[in-house]
């Protein structure tokens, strides 16, 4: 007998829940289907199955608390969905308040990027950075940054919008409202966006057979693929991707002079193809710091980061360690 | 009789030094010719000169420590230059150890735009701030970032270049190696090219009549005026400026949610002129912070709050203050 934390990673599609000992060691796992539609009550229902599916595998042991991590703007103090791209209409929705009665447990809700950043932390490829800046190439482009080993959150809890950090003056719309974001070049949805364009545009490409069954036939690991293979167009997109994260990685190095960065999301399966001009771009672009001080690196977490992160959340705010000094576990 | 501090701010044509007491109030100052063409030595010996110009003032007061602030990459905890500007042929020139020999009283040295943060939030308009940006729009474009009250230097001591961060895919070359840094956009030099540019394209403008004398005739204090006439292209010239500006503010707000940002330099003279447009684009490129809470203001020190913060640094070293618990001073 036991104790464990459950860290969830409440998608759009799927809640995915994992249970781990207090030494970030992952002991079982459970995924159901998250059924937005069905309204805000049966998601909490599912997520509460999801965690009941894990008690049942793991019975006798003993659940001492629960982090959730949830894709957009999270009030964490409050324990509130602010925004969420996955949930609409949950603006201001109490999440926190319905786990607890439901779970009987603390709970804590991070913004998924963050919980990423904690979970590399705790057991991937953070383990002995203080300071770092986890970013998340997904549908979206997330960021989770740790400064003296803690998630920084700034003045209002909103810091780490690394995705909607404005490369371009003028530039794509952004889901956000603005326009030429990073996520608008970086993301899973730019890159196939910029496929796309190539295609209409009429250029010579291997991908352009995916169009003939609509947009919904291309996506950025056909684009990876198509690059490997030796598609120029497949490869100007990874390369234009590469060069504008660069702008973005170069401005966080001048600006905070931090030097680490891990790269995770589903873009990330293709970083040993846009790693080395994503390198040398950032080389070019930084301002007295000597390139090989940089760390870039790929998540060792893969999907399942956001899923460590939020059960170490979870585990450290048992201990009430709100304090970087305390920070051992 | 009392105790004094002095801060130094070392530039390029003039040594500007001044004694403060230990609540921040500006005792005495004094100036003299840098005299970089002279050498290290000379300068160092210009250095004692305004030093003692100010020990005299006071007679029967007592110096307890010494502050110098110098643009560019410098070595806080070696005390040495590491790349200046101004100061061409330094690279690694242990200025602190020479002032220390000479003066023989404690002696920091830091970066100008760090002083400068440092002065602002010691007696200018970041008093009640814990966290903000000072920014710096003079020739080039510095930056200095506190956060939970201290100066954030980062992992390698090169944080707050604020002035390259990179705001152009392809920028104008910048003196950094890079291009499409903010400098190239937002400084006095990248304000008066811009005119330039302008009358060189043919474009009318009251600025032509400055091109005839050269180029040397033109400068952004003449651009600001012209836009305050009327000018057309000089308005437009500060409207561009201030949007990169504001890229580059809303890419700080995105990643580290600071919201309070101090406008300094000599650019900043024409600050009510480009605020409005500044904080309307800002408005437009931050996600998910209401713009009611960004604050953007004009520097209240202008060309004394680097004397000022050289001088509160040089006060706190003597309290071995490096902890921000400490920082009651």
């Amino acid at each position: 007998m036991g104790k464990y934390v459950i860290g969830i990673d409440l998608g759009g599609t799927f809640i995915k829940a994992a249970a781990f000992d207090f030494n970030g060691a992952l002991l079982v796992r459970s995924r159901v289907a998250t059924g937005v539609s069905k309204g805000k009550q049966k998601v909490v229902d599912n997520i509460v199955a999801a965690i009941n599916s894990i008690k049942g595998s793991l019975s006798g042991d003993d659940l001492a608390a629960l982090g959730i991590g949830v894709a957009g703007i999270i009030d964490v103090g409050n324990g509130a969905v602010v925004k969420s791209p996955n949930f609409p209409g949950w603006e201001g929705y109490a999440l926190l308040e319905q786990l607890n009665r439901a779970v009987r447990k603390p709970v804590i809700i991070e913004n998924d990027a963050n919980a990423s950043a904690m979970g590399e932390k705790w057991a991937g490829c953070a383990r002995d950075m203080q300071n770092f800046l986890m970013i998340t190439l997904g549908t979206g482009v997330g960021g989770g940054l740790v400064l003296n080993g803690e998630l920084w959150r700034g003045e209002h809890g909103r810091a780490g919008e690394f995705g909607h950090m404005k490369v371009e003056i003028e530039g794509e719309p952004c889901g956000c409202g603005s326009d030429g974001c990073l996520e608008t070049r970086c993301s899973a949805k730019a890159i196939t966006r910029m496929a796309l364009e190539a295609i209409k545009a009429g250029r010579a490409t291997s991908l352009a057979e995916f169009f003939m069954g609509g947009q919904a036939g291309l996506d950025s690991e056909k684009i990876h693929r198509a690059a490997l293979a030796g598609d120029a167009v497949a490869i100007e997109i990874y390369r234009t991707a590469a060069t504008y994260l660069a702008m973005g990685i170069s401005a966080v190095i001048n600006l905070i002079d931090v030097t680490n960065f891990v790269i995770g999301g589903g873009v990330s399966k293709a970083f040993d193809l846009f790693a080395p001009q994503l390198r040398s771009e950032i080389a070019r672009m930084v301002f007295g710091i000597d390139e090989k001080l940089i760390v870039i690196i790929k998540s060792q977490l893969g999907d399942d980061a956001g899923l460590y992160g939020s059960a170490y959340l979870a585990l450290r705010s048992l201990a009430g360690r709100s304090n970087p000094e305390n920070a051992a576990l």
